[in-house]
């Protein structure tokens, strides 16, 4: 069935301040024009998502790429994974810890594309390189390598000095560590530390890519590896000749450990592929896999979200779909027939509690060469899913 | 229910040549009788498993620690991972690509200890560090490290001079490659080039660790990180609570990019779970998991191992279980009630075929401070899974 693709991309679960809101939707707004136009163009599902991630990374403002959170020795290290459905390969490739890449979603992307070549002596190809050995893998491959200064803004660097300050002194000062404030709930000038960012692509093919790109958490150590490089955990792209009926593609942010550890993106696509509804998928992902999960230690508090796309190649019809357990979480989608992009920052309603609470929503499109669409699925509310709370568009007309 | 733990260990599925066999065997002995002496010492699950595997690491003849594949630049680097059940904290710790480790799975066993400690701050403790960064972090916790040069053997040295040739050879004369043999099938003096040990312990308490350690594929690119380091793919382990009957746990061998895309440690361990025997799970696990997986790209020839261990709280019965789709696969197994480790180098049948059959068995033992035991599960045959072929002991008695 033709149609003409749909996108759906995200800035971080996390805490988002009110005042740099419009800079986080005007990067989603810039990252699913650029999609668009490739997607019309008629480029395929991995390359758009890789270039949606692409624009997220250049992005001083977000988690990923330049402006990343910087490690306990105050340098970039990035996490990138991208995912194809089985109509496009069914390949999964990651990079993880690697220094000095200002787009390792590209680098991933030309992991795919070696692995469907393949290598010489039937060597298998790598789906997951890390550190200095990504960059040189990059290098072989003729991809553009950075100056590591080129990478770290003057907004990381300062972040990175205010709380690499207040480590010394615990670390100097043990035994007063239990009073000291987490390393987390930042105040209005900071947003949360935790955002990453991530793309699922339905391309006129009626293919879906899934890709995810971090810095990681601040201070993280040096070689720490998250989500979005761990097949499963940060991504997620299936076809619907694999699940029965769905195309689904998943992509997911959060406390990365913690998405490893319930293999959320994975989880989320699961459900969502055998339920009636994809919100009724995404919620459940959420709420049984994650904040349910045995895996994740119960001690931490459990920070996560995810962006969703579902394609009934039957119907013909697409919902995009988005979930969070953090105080917010920005995001944004477009379909390629659409003139505007659509974005927004949703939160928690007052009552809700960070690690607790799960607000999720979806927007139905019905694609094909002449796009008709509504919003279908409210907020949904009852005692375990908060309702509400977005200030941005939803569901609008134009989609 | 009291009993004194049982411990399984493999040294790698792939292709054994027969002149070596013995000296993989006693590599597998050694491991499982320091297991065993840590085990009568009332040692935690964690800790055994990677005292096992460091006795197997330090192995010249197997592919992990010292004597791994070399990578294309001629050096060793190592992935490493361990996980314990929710009993004993639910958690996973993973070291991908570090160079200059002898022992990568002690710096595993480090970061579970630190996950369960917490870090200041409430900083998130990581469970996956790779490349330089995991050394870094190893060195701080005063863990050893080795000079690059004592890692490398003469024979992996040999084995690199010879099919590093062989791929300088190929990239010169690049049409030639389709007609080049592919880098496996060793003659007898090789032994298959995918080797990694993994070992999976039931301690005194009805705790399950699971382990997997590997020097990753011969030419790797520096950086490659295989299954061993990727949570759910080398190892797996889950309690009683957890799966609702048994305790399980499972570590994997093969082509580290096809047990990274079939989650087959996990995927294993979930069929263990559900299935009546233990044996019927590992089959279906290898089979529909594996071979008939629809993430694992369809060119390549798939290649796989996994040993487990099922445990019946209710019933205080263990058993242990191994199966393979490669040409051999060599493990042992051993109570700590008895005085004999079993062994065996398992071998597909002359009418097998690697990446097509898959050979499964088991032992079950009765666990419990007085332990009896006895052989239960014959090979499966049919047509589908091919029966007998080890050319060493198994269900003896003694166990």
């Amino acid at each position: 069935m033709p149609h003409n693709g749909v996108i759906i991309v995200h800035v971080g679960a996390g805490y988002h301040s009110q005042s740099k809101v419009s800079e986080y939707r005007k990067a989603c707004s810039d990252a699913l024009l650029k999609a668009v136009q490739l997607l019309r163009a008629g480029v395929e599902a991995a390359a758009v998502a890789a270039e949606a991630i692409s624009v997220l990374e250049a992005a001083a403002c977000t988690n990923a790429g330049r402006g990343s959170n910087l490690t306990l020795d105050g340098t970039v290290e990035c996490d990138a994974g991208l995912m194809v459905d089985r109509g496009a390969g069914g390949r999964f490739a990651g990079v993880g810890a690697a220094p000095r890449l200002a787009h390792p979603v590209r680098v991933a992307l030309r992991m795919l594309e070696v692995q469907q070549r393949g290598l010489s002596l039937g060597r298998e190809p790598p789906n997951l390189l890390v550190g200095e050995g990504a960059v040189r893998w990059a290098e072989a491959q003729s991809l553009p390598v950075s100056p590591a200064s080129h990478l770290v803004t003057p907004e990381a660097q300062r972040r990175y000095d205010k709380y690499r300050r207040s480590l010394d002194e615990v670390d100097r000062e043990r035994t007063a560590d239990r009073k000291r404030p987490r390393l987390e709930a930042a105040d209005e000038t900071d947003s949360e530390l935790r955002d990453t960012v991530g793309a699922v692509v339905l391309d006129c093919s009626g293919h879906i890519a899934a890709a995810s790109s971090s810095g990681g958490i601040m201070l993280k150590h040096p070689g720490r590896v998250g989500q979005a490089a761990v097949f499963g955990c940060g991504c997620w792209a299936d076809a619907a000749a694999t699940t029965g009926r769905y195309g689904v593609g998943v992509s997911t942010s959060g406390t990365g450990e913690q998405l490893v550890m319930s293999c959320l993106a994975r989880r989320v696509a699961a459900e969502i592929s055998r339920s009636e509804h994809a919100i009724q998928g995404l919620q459940l992902g959420l709420k049984r896999g994650f904040l349910g999960s045995h895996y994740v230690p119960p001690s931490s508090q459990r920070l996560a979200g995810a962006i969703a796309l579902r394609h009934d190649p039957g119907l013909g019809a697409v919902d995009v779909s988005w979930g969070h357990c953090t105080a917010s979480f920005v995001l944004g989608y477009m379909a390629a027939n659409s003139d505007s992009p659509q974005t927004l920052c949703s939160r928690l309603p007052p009552e809700g509690t960070p690690g607790a609470t799960v607000l999720s929503q979806a927007v139905s499109i019905r694609c094909g060469p002449c796009a008709e669409h509504e919003p279908r699925d409210r907020p949904a509310s009852g005692a375990e899913w908060a309702a509400g709370g977005a200030d941005g568009e939803q569901g609008a007309p134009g989609l």
